[in-house]
C-alpha cells in the first residue's frame, strides 16, 4: 500500500467534492491500485488554513466553517503553506483569472518546485503559463494535469495524451460553455434571455455578472486551452474571433425552430496556411449535426485528426462531482501507470 | 532511438494499412517518441511467409503477391513462424472465428510466450480467451491490446484503461455494427433491403453471406467484448438477447420517417440484480437521442458510469486506415509511457 499526501488550495464546492470522492473510493483505491491517502493540508481564502503532517480528518474539514483549529503548523500565505505542507500532490482550485492566471500559476509553480504533482481545474494557468509549467513538471519528474478545465471530467486531454498517440489535431468544433447552452435551451422552451440568465444564476452555473459566459469569453478561453495543448498553438483569448449570444432574440430562436434548427454557441479552430483560425460564435445547427442534440448543460467536442475519421466526445449532466472526478483522475493518472 | 521489431500474421487490407501508417509516421516516431522499427516477419494464408531478422522491405511486402521470395528463414506453420521470428510485437489479423477464437488465440498465446506484445483487431480472442490472454500478458510483462475490435480505431478500451481510472461502467448503449447502420441509412434513401445489402457488399463492408451482420451476431460479439473488458462480465454471445434487422420493411422505415424517427440496431447492456442484461435489437430513435444522427458507417457508444454523467464517443468515416490506427496506437501504448 503506497500512501499519498494530498494538499488543497481553494476548498469550495469542487475541492470538497474531490475529498468526498476520495472517501467514497477509499476501498477501491486500496484494492485496485494499492493506494491510500491522507490530507496533509488545506488552504482557503476565508475559512482558514490547516496543515497536519499526520493527516487531517476529511469529515471534519468538510463540516468546519473555520479550519484553523485543526492546524499543527501555521502558514501565513498560500506560498508559505506550499513550502510547509508535506505533500505529494496539490489540487489547485482558486478562482480563475484569465488575464494573468494568478494566483493559480504561482501556486502550481511552487507545488512543482516542492516536488508535488500539480493538478488544477483552473483555465487561467493553461492560457498564461502552459509551456512554463509543463516544462517545469518535466524537469521535476512530476505531472501538471488539468483535465477538468474543458468539459469537466470528460476525458479530453487524457485521451489524446494516453489513448491517441501520434494523432495530430487538424481542427475541432464543439459546444464548450454550459451556461450559454442552457440559456439557449431555456429560450427554446419559451423563456426570455433575462429569464434564462436568472435561471442559470439560480442553479449556480452563471455569475452575478454573466458576461464571461454570455459574451463568449469562457468559450474562447477553452478554445485556447485546446489549441495550446492539442494543437501546439498557444493563442491568446483575444486572438479568438468572438461573438456571444446577446443578440439572439426570442424571434431568432422561433425562426430557427420553424426550420427544424437550433442556435448554438459554436467553438471551433482549424489549421490554415496563416496559422490557427479560432472562432466562437452563434451558429444555426440542423438535425444532421451532432451538435443539435447537445442541450442544457451538456457539451461536445468533435476532432478532425490525421489518423481517424471525425471523433466526437459528448458529456451529459456535468456538475461539481464530475469536475471533481477530472481532478481525481488526474491524480491517479499521475501516480499509476496504465 | 529504440528499434522495435514487428511481426504480422494475416496481411490483408488492415495489415497492409498498418505498414503504410508506420511508413507515413516514420519521422514522427523518431522525433516524438525516439522509436524506429523494422518488419522482421509476415505470415499470410495464401501469399507466403517471410522472416528476415535484418528487416524486410516494407514497400516490397506491400507490392508482392508472393512474399516467400524475401525469406531468410523458412517456417511451415504460423506457430513455427512465431517461434522463429525475432520480434517485439505481433499484429494478429487473421479472419475472425467467433465460436472458438481460433486460430487467433493460439497465435496471440504463442506471441506472448515468446515475449512479444500481442495486438489484434480480432474479436474472437476477446470473446473466447480474454481472461487467459490478459493474465498471460501480465505474467510476461507484455501487453495484450485490441482497441480496433470495437468502433475501429476510436479509443474505447484505451480511454477507460488510461484516461478514466476507477470509473465503473453501469450501463452502455450504442450503434456498433456499421453494415446494418449503412443498410438502414440506404433504406431511408429509398433502397430496398436487398439493394442496400448489395451496396454494402460492393463497398466491401458486407460479406457474401451477410447474416453475421444482418442478424446481429457481430453486434452481439461487440457487446460481449465491452461487457467482458469494461464490466468484468464475460458473457457468451448466445447470452445476448438478439434480434437483427431482417424484419424491418420499407414501410417501417417510411412510417418512422413520418414520425421524425429512425430505426437503429441498438446495442446495450446494463447491470441488474440478476447480472448483466445485454440486448441487440432494432429500436425507433427520435431526434432527442444522440443515436439519431449516427448514420451510414458511423458508430457511437454512450456509457453510464459511477463518476461522470453520460459519456458518449462517436466515430465517423471509419475504414481500414482507422482500424490500422487502432493497432498502431496499441503498439505505441504498449511501448511508450504517457
Amino acid at each position: 500500500l503506497k500512501e499519498y499526501r494530498l494538499a488543497f488550495i481553494g476548498f469550495g464546492n469542487v475541492g470538497k467534492a474531490v475529498v468526498r470522492l476520495f472517501m467514497e473510493k477509499e476501498d477501491e483505491l486500496k484494492q485496485r491500485y494499492q493506494i491510500s491517502y491522507k490530507i496533509t493540508g488545506v488552504a482557503t481564502q476565508s475559512h482558514g488554513t490547516a496543515i497536519d503532517p499526520n493527516g487531517l480528518d476529511p469529515k471534519a474539514l468538510l463540516d468546519a466553517s473555520d479550519i484553523n483549529q485543526f492546524s499543527k503548523i501555521t502558514a501565513d500565505s498560500p506560498i508559505d503553506f506550499l513550502n510547509k505542507v508535506p505533500a505529494d500532490v496539490l489540487f489547485e482550485n482558486t478562482p480563475v483569472n484569465y488575464e494573468t492566471g494568478l494566483p493559480a500559476v504561482d501556486h502550481l509553480r511552487a507545488a512543482l518546485l516542492a516536488g508535488m504533482h500539480a493538478i488544477t481545474a483552473n483555465k487561467g494557468p493553461i492560457v498564461n503559463a502552459y509551456s512554463e509549467l509543463s516544462e517545469l513538471a518535466k524537469q521535476q519528474g512530476r505531472k501538471f494535469f488539468f483535465e477538468s478545465t474543458v468539459m469537466d471530467g470528460a476525458p479530453i486531454f487524457s485521451t489524446f495524451r494516453a489513448a491517441l498517440p501520434a494523432a495530430n489535431v487538424k481542427s475541432f468544433q464543439g459546444i464548450l460553455n454550459s451556461t450559454t447552452n442552457m440559456i439557449l435551451t431555456r429560450m427554446e422552451m419559451g423563456e426570455s434571455f433575462d429569464q434564462a440568465v436568472t435561471h442559470c444564476q439560480k442553479i449556480g452555473i452563471a455569475e452575478t455578472d454573466p458576461s464571461g459566459d454570455v459574451d463568449g469569453w469562457d468559450a474562447s478561453v477553452k478554445v485556447v486551452a485546446l489549441t495550446t495543448v492539442l494543437m501546439g498553438s498557444p493563442l491568446k483569448p483575444s486572438q479568438v474571433e468572438r461573438k456571444g449570444i446577446r443578440e439572439i432574440s426570442a424571434a431568432d430562436i422561433e425562426a430557427a425552430r420553424q426550420q427544424g434548427k437550433r442556435w448554438k454557441l459554436v467553438c471551433s479552430a482549424k489549421r490554415t496556411p496563416m496559422g490557427i483560425q479560432a472562432v466562437v460564435r452563434p451558429e444555426l445547427i440542423g438535425t444532421d449535426s451532432p451538435l443539435y442534440n447537445v442541450n442544457g448543460t451538456s457539451s461536445i467536442v468533435q476532432f478532425e485528426t490525421d489518423v481517424l475519421g471525425l471523433l466526437s466526445i459528448v458529456e451529459d449532466n456535468p456538475g461539481p462531482h464530475t469536475t471533481a472526478y477530472g481532478l481525481f483522475a488526474d491524480f491517479l493518472n499521475s501516480v499509476v501507470s496504465s
